[in-house]
């Protein structure tokens, strides 16, 4: 295990701090995460029992519902031998009464050794940290950032493509909604792989986030209103239309009505064996009818959450 | 503790298998089941400590409201020393986001070791069994199975009645709504006991049940409408009636008003000194004033939950 | 560890028995209790790992929202190595099929070692200890008591202030509706300190508490309506107004538009250099332009509650 050595070193960019963004971290912080996640997963093929997380405590605070994140990460901290406290519904909690966020998170971090929070707030995981007396991990903030998820969709890429760069991926969808598509496609571009952003022209990716990418990491990024351009992808990342992020269910359901779709027909065409990915929950935009195919590698995605997870729990909490 | 050689042997019934329906057990199976039970319930009396589940995870998915099942389950896997995840209230979770059952599983079960799903639709356990990669416990798919709660019924006969067969056995109430009772009719019958079906004839358990229990199991099968049919049984078990399986909430009132009551008047006029049972929880019919008496086991048989569940939990998984 | 001898010897007041209210402590049994508290906090600091409550479970009963009481609770049980099961949402459980809450801790004493319980009926907690196979805590019964709050309030004042005695104590707002108020006021007045009530007319303590306090305590009681009478305090606390206990709105509001506020001024205007404790959450009454004050202590406090709730549950379980 060459990633276990790592932690109580100078090269563990995790230890001790917050995670609240994709971009806090460098490509090699990146790849140190991902080793670490490769030793865990072969600890948990193996079935092997180790517990360096007894005693410690993770507190998950949801203000906004979540199978996949929370009950992910549950299982990581006890696969790990920690504790878990928290809520799945703020509603059960002392915001009824009225309390304030910052006032919350300073109270929990009395009782836990890592924050795990999502709430449906834009830079309410930076404001949690800021009144957190332990390490905060943003599993995301509304329309903002994801890290955990961009960091094993990654994971993703390696494990089912058997590389990390030079790759093209097509991200499809409501690329101005979808948080996860933003951390990914950060990611994505410090490892050097050219990027297309399929969607309606309402929903693209905001201008300046183009440009960004595409002057800081020197790759080829492109825009698009059609699913064909996806057809020469290696990796196509297609979450579905976030609901909750439309202020007008009618405007939601004229971009829904008329969307992209992975089918049997889809795959036919692609030229370069692409992998579909998404962070689910699905709707209609992956048919069930590709769900039998190698390529679809969603299912598989969301158990990669759990090595992944308890690296990045290891990494932050382990002495 | 003879059971606890099988299992790794042949013999485990459990072992790697989903457990969708008490018809899938044999007798045998059943007595092995119990034999285990019996060994963990001495284990719980002696306070011994043994963690044969360490680090391995139960995913309990709750799209019913529930204690008993819920908070036993929970209770049995920490005793065993494994950690728990899941949901209470299907409304915390991506369900709300439209996510279907069959994804739900498929992605849970890259995080648990085990599942135990209640669902209000009949057949959702064997649905959720299809796409899951791991076990699956039904405990409860709305007026279906619910195999646990038999079992452990089967363990309250024994343990306070001294033995499982040759008994008079009167179920009573709702026979066509409530789940336990048909799991329930079943196990007594492989064992070899008369059943008496007692309730209102719009809810008397369907006649081809009734059939394929006289005729497969050869047992003495009858129905009655009144509750004085019940006076010379050794077990009467009586669930409440099931509001929610009531689409129309007059027909439950009408139901409800004239039901069976089991009170101290009957337990005088009773001839073979019957335990009282019950799945709880109890509302009007079965009277307060009987809880203090030896023979109203209801309580004591919630508290056999644990043991059964404890054997379950263990024969499924343990390596 | 002094403390810890004291469990299996006759001086433990705590063990086997249920805790529900502080009128059941004699100083003593409080200081043994806060002696105990201080060993675990010195565990906390050490990061020492210990787990004197491996394979107990604890059952936690929550009718009412709470954030701190829950979280807490279940983070001092599993920092003892033990489990947790329960609700924070009575809504999943079978109280919506109608059960009555003895019948529902009478099931739950079966699953667990200890049951901690929230409900908003006042005498609820006295309910179900008489149905209740094993130990319970009152985690707040209404308006009534709330005895573990005011016993890490007891330890908030001793680690702030050095001692617990002869302090003049200023207890301020609804002192009719927050029960936090009356148990501390007890503990309080077993050690000989002075109190000031400081609320509205309508909002003070009944006459027979004041009555109580001073005769049988021999300390000195005082009622004002002005938050300068808390001006020479040692100790000013200061809860919320309890928006929940009042049945009319408009009578809230009324209360809560004219209240007393903590801010910076008076800080700078009071003699004895006061702390200034709550038992969150706040809204309006303690200013946020305090919180970075030594003498702000609420959050600590809150982080008393761990070590305090270990000791209780260590002393009322460990063999």
């Amino acid at each position: 295990m060459p990633g276990s050595q790592e932690h109580d070193g100078a090269n563990n960019p995790l230890f001790g701090k917050s995670l609240l963004s994709i971009r806090q971290l460098s490509r090699s912080d990146i790849e140190r995460i991902l080793g670490e996640a490769e030793s865990m997963k072969l600890m948990l093929d193996d079935g092997k029992v180790e517990q360096p997380l007894r005693n410690r405590i993770m507190a998950t605070l949801f203000f906004e519902p979540s199978t996949r994140t929370r009950l992910s990460f549950e299982s990581s901290m006890q696969r790990l031998g920690g504790g878990v406290i928290g809520f799945a519904d703020a509603n059960t909690t002392s915001s009824v009464k009225g309390e304030s966020l910052a006032d919350t998170v300073e109270v929990v971090s009395n009782y836990a050794d890592i924050i795990v929070i999502r709430h449906p707030k834009i830079g309410s995981a930076d404001e949690a940290a800021m009144h957190s007396r332990v390490p905060v991990v943003n599993a995301g903030d509304g329309a903002g950032q994801h890290p955990t998820q961009a960091l094993y969709d990654m994971f993703t890429v390696k494990a089912e493509k058997g590389r990390l760069e030079k790759l093209n991926v097509a991200l499809v969808g409501d690329l101005k909604n979808a948080r996860t598509i933003r951390s990914f496609a950060y990611a994505l571009a410090m490892f050097g792989n050219n990027l297309t952003f399929i969607g309606p022209r309402q929903l693209q990716m905001p201008g300046e986030v183009l440009r960004e990418l595409s002057e800081r990491y020197g790759i080829g990024v492109e825009t698009s209103e059609s699913l064909d351009d996806a057809l020469d992808a290696d990796v196509v990342y297609i979450p579905r239309i976030q609901k909750e992020r439309f202020a007008d269910v009618e405007e939601y359901k004229r971009h829904a009505s008329n969307f992209y779709t992975i089918d049997k027909k889809f795959m036919d065409r692609a030229t370069r064996d692409p992998i579909i990915m998404s962070p689910l929950p699905r709707l209609g935009e992956i048919s069930t009818e590709i769900d039998g195919m190698k390529n679809a590698v969603y299912f598989r995605q969301a158990g990669y959450g759990v090595p992944v997870r308890m690296a990045i729990l290891k990494m932050m909490l382990a002495r």
